[in-house]
């Protein structure tokens, strides 16, 4: 059964909807494997609509297949003519993914009170959250290019060398293996900013004894991965060598946890303990991991709050950390899919403190 | 007068609301100046709050200067919080920029009828469409990067070598040079996919004779540019010369109409009648360019549908385009700064369809 069937029988046979509105950019590339349509319209009963403007028109027509594909022209009201087209199918009860505040007054308006509307989104992310074998494929591949970028990272690192001048070797590296670009901003964060976890890259000059934390991913057609390591330009400290032993410990006992029917609380916990025991809980400031796929965080969450259960066919984030203002941070992450039994890891290596170069 | 101070002004003096609440992302960027946030509230009476997760807390104090900076856990309801700020605040009409549909409702609900909420997200636009001098030096510095990567694609490009391949000379020099990434997905579409605007860049190797469309942007401290040249790999047909000249006719002479005061609408006229002119007008799917700044994709447009009007500070893209399907696309694009008398290329040059190889 293809997705848009899968979606349909949740929704309408499951959930009592006799159409699905999908206008989240990740969704509608998900569900019509191009990027660029402006909405898609599923009805149960007529064919399935692809709303796009002049500029993708005949992109979509030659790949979105499987659909009606329908211009929109710029002066035309794009939520009062998905309107008019869901009361021409009959549709009582429309569920969407995601609007903003003003699209769903501007579409609720439209259908004059004739159908309901009702977010639906959580339908999507089930089917999203489960990954099947070509996805599967190419986030394999997109682990495999992540790791040419750590490698650059590793060689590259040193100081005197520039936070951004890194990036630039991983970025290069990736590419040059095939990827279709970066799957977020590439983070190189040295010194006193990698104490925070979004801590970015900017044209800072790396010292000696800093510590960089590395964070990026690549992208292949669409899939993302997510990998990083932390390193120290030049000799590490005794302090950085425990604390990193302590996250690297936590991180490898977290990944071994990894399996379908898993709490995903769980699996945060097995981390989250290892670091509170070498007394840092206070420092690992956010959860244990997330979702990834099309977009770099997707359900399910792995954290304390999280009620997800893993199955197999997710694909997870692994990343505990400790951050300590005014000296560092540390965070060792990777992209694994969950199996059955235990898991797959989509990126690997470079468990080490110290630089190659 | 700072930004938020100016969009007070707008929001309070003049249409009478007494909180703003920001929580688009770039939006939350240009008034705190640091990525992370989770949402912004400005109250007419009170200090400034930035709400922010654990994850980026330490961050945001560090970098989100003049704010109170709230820690929101991530078992708290944000829009909960927020709302019982609000009310605490005494705020009566809180504008905001944009939400979904299950925010406002969250936020709605928490204010229980004490504050009317609307979408006032075209204030923020009125003052992040005119950029300063700090944001203008900023795209000055943008738009001399993206030409480096430029030069990278005029080396490059030959029979033989792919798509991708391509895209990793052109980032690579733009990093080297200090980008912070680039502004969008980079575009290398040749031969049949050149017809698409948005083609994107795959691993299709580049054949003899094919026009490639070469679409891309750098970033610098979080300010975008945009730039779009096309070239063939080896020799040029007539027929590829013949439409060049029509494009880069239609792109100077509407980069010579932008000035202040001029109607967004009639600098697109100016390129799309050179286009018709030449019989192509049905080829020439998309308005004339976009504003650009934080984001790559901003007000004011330049289309046939707009009733923008240009002021000195707009920054711009003038980029037309001649698409037909089978043959491939041409499209030329600068970024371009509106000024008082005339205007500013934040990007130059490249001006032919020969490679540099």
């Amino acid at each position: 059964m293809n997705r848009i069937d899968l979606l349909k029988k949740k929704a309408f046979e499951e959930k009592g909807f006799d159409g699905f509105l999908i206008a989240n950019e990740a969704n509608m590339l998900y569900f019509a494997g191009f990027p660029g349509a402006s909405c898609l319209l599923f009805p149960r009963d007529g064919e399935n609509m692809l709303y796009v403007y002049g500029v993708n028109y005949e992109q979509a027509k030659a790949e979105g297949k499987g659909f009606h594909v329908e211009l929109v022209k710029r002066d035309e009201n794009l939520m009062a003519k998905v309107a008019a087209k869901a009361l021409d199918f009959g549709i009582k009860k429309l569920a969407f993914d995601t609007l903003t505040v003003e699209n769903y007054r501007s579409l609720a308006k439209s259908l004059r009170g004739k159908a309901k509307l009702k977010p639906m989104g959580k339908l999507v992310w089930e089917l999203r959250k489960v990954k099947d074998s070509g996805e599967i494929e190419l986030m394999r591949k997109a682990g495999e290019l992540v790791c040419e970028g750590m490698k650059a990272a590793y060689e590259t690192v040193k100081p005197g060398v520039r936070e951004y001048e890194v990036a630039a070797e991983i970025e290069y590296a990736m590419r040059r293996k095939g990827s279709w670009g970066t799957a977020f901003d590439t983070i190189v964060a040295s010194g006193a900013r990698s104490a925070f976890p979004h801590g970015g890259c900017t044209d800072r000059e790396i010292r000696e004894g800093d510590l960089v934390v590395v964070d990026i991913g690549a992208c292949y057609r669409y899939y993302r991965s997510d990998m990083t390591r932390t390193l120290v330009a030049g000799k590490p400290s005794e302090k950085q060598k425990k604390l990193y032993e302590v996250v690297k410990t936590a991180q490898q006992k977290a990944v071994q946890a990894v399996k379908a029917k898993a709490k995903a609380k769980d699996i945060d916990t097995v981390a989250r303990k290892i670091i509170e025991e070498a007394g840092h809980g206070v420092n690992f400031v956010h959860g244990l991991g997330h979702g990834i796929g099309l977009e770099v965080h997707e359900p399910p969450a792995l954290s304390q709050q999280s009620k997800d259960k893993l199955a197999a066919g997710n694909v997870v984030t692994i990343e505990p950390g400790i951050y300590i203002v005014g000296f560092g941070g540390i965070r060792i992450e990777d992209t694994v899919l969950v199996r059955e039994q235990g898991s797959e890891k989509f990126t690997d290596g470079f468990y080490t403190l110290e630089a190659s170069t």
